[in-house]
């Protein structure tokens, strides 16, 4: 039940020698997700070690070409290798467009369809949902529209305690009822579910903030997230120039985490005046310990949380 | 007076871990032209050394994606960095209506021209000049409109010798009219231009013929070229799949080589199959020995050649 995230790019918009723009993959209960797709991410998943046609879906922040350009490659190579499944593609508009557009021109003759949802970033909706997991847009304040994206486990059904059954003598029928979050109901007593039940861990989530300036409102609709990347383009010094381009600085990260009440927090999409991203990290560390830099091929895992001992 | 080729792409189609798809930059002169523009190719600029905003002209041999998705991110680089001198595109048909859909979708504001001037790709044309730059067209054979780039120095100014300058004690007069190629008209003596100038040496070339099958009037038109890139995709044994994708085995390109009676000849555009490049070079050698592989970040250097002692 692995939920972990791998980043591809971790630069902003200037190709720097060991730096790609922004992409990264989640990869959730072994089903791959790619969020962002700069220039070199199809390259990039190879050399993590990650199939690119093993991508099931993908999430485009916006329409900038460093969150963009990878997309195209990666579909031809995709049907170049024979895919057979829809790939469907999560974007603002005019997605829509420049996908008919690359289709025309490229790949008329793919052996998959490719399918655009529309997102709309100026809400906050869920965009695609399985057993498992829900993907919602966060919208963010970028030049452009712009949204992130919350990656949030559905509750996993619950377990029941085997004391317990011991303890109350369950029959196969009982444990059956309260698998489906049933009381027990016998001529003599009830036995209420939570007696008997228990999560087994906290469903996890994931939040991907990119590209934005801080807002509050971004944070407060990740509240209690696990993992949040969140973009730090400029160090704290440069918060004006920040402001202007619609990006954020380390701390305005770090203050986004603090605000969501977040576990830990990633940053990147590092302005290429950074040579060495360690001076970011330096600086939302001292608002928020929790910090780590997004380096291009290591992966974050989020791992289950209980409260059992 | 440089005449130069780097290797910045040399893988075809397939995504691998330590090759891009194709592209190269030709220094001509400390004049920098950019071969086909596979993705990451800017990338690859910046580590081999050659700033991106450099390049005055882009030759595209034809429209799929591993040949040209490198281009549009360039092209917003440039504007990222405020270029302002017009930048061309030699590409075939309909290069036009993509590059629109580009400029429309990302690039509305950039603040330089991007010029496209159509490649026709079956005939044998002079596409760019300058003083001492020609870039002529050569037709391919490829599943698409191909079209190759063979790049001619211009013939270099006459030079006087200095034994002849004092043999006939020619004046400062006499010397401007032989520079200019002309005979020096005395009363009693005619002196035929030959016999006081010379060539400092030889005019290079370069042709770059890629993606094709062997094609014999190819070769014949690049006849005495100094360097030939000739795509290499497969080895000798997949003749049929090489000739029935359009391209070329390492026997087809040193055949080409032969034809051409070119000086040396580097191969590349290496299917992802083959790790190690050296069996298709040494599959070529017995044909030319004077075969190099394409490695990426490797510079191939065009000497001058001159016959005086």
């Amino acid at each position: 039940m692995s939920f972990n995230i791998t980043i591809l790019g971790s630069a902003s918009a200037k190709p720097t020698v060991n730096r790609h723009p922004s992409s990264q993959v989640v990869n959730f209960h072994e089903q791959h997700y790619l969020i962002d797709a700069g220039e070199g991410c199809q390259q990039q998943m190879v050399r993590a070690g990650i199939n690119p046609l093993k991508i099931r879906a993908v999430f485009i922040s916006h329409l900038h070409g460093d969150h963009l350009y990878g997309l195209f490659p990666l579909i031809s190579t995709m049907g170049l290798c024979g895919r057979k499944t829809a790939l469907q593609i999560f974007a603002p508009a005019p997605f829509g467009e420049i996908l008919e557009n690359h289709l025309r021109y490229f790949d008329r003759e793919i052996p998959y369809p490719v399918e655009w949802v529309e997102v709309r970033t100026t809400e906050h909706a869920l965009l695609f949902e399985n057993k498992t997991l829900e993907v919602w847009s966060i919208p963010l304040r970028h030049r452009v529209p712009c949204a992130g994206f919350l990656f949030r486990e559905k509750q996993p059904p619950l377990n029941v305690d085997k004391f317990k059954i011991t303890k109350y003598g369950l029959s196969i029928a009982e444990i059956t009822t309260a698998k489906r979050g049933e009381d027990i109901v016998r001529e003599e007593e009830i036995i209420p579910n939570g007696e008997v039940t228990y999560r087994p861990y906290a469903p996890r989530s994931y939040a991907y903030l990119s590209d934005t300036n801080f807002s509050a409102k971004a944070a407060t609709l990740c509240h209690g997230v696990d993992l949040m990347y969140h973009e730090a383009t400029y160090s704290a010094e440069e918060q004006r120039n920040a402001r202007d381009r619609g990006h954020s600085t380390s701390t305005d990260a770090a203050k986004a985490a603090l605000k969501a009440e977040a576990r830990r927090l990633v940053i990147g999409h590092y302005s290429s005046r950074y040579k060495d991203e360690q001076v970011l990290v330096d600086e939302a560390r001292t608002l928020f310990a929790e910090t780590y830099p997004a380096v291009e091929g290591e992966t974050f895992f989020i791992e289950k949380r209980t409260d059992r001992p």
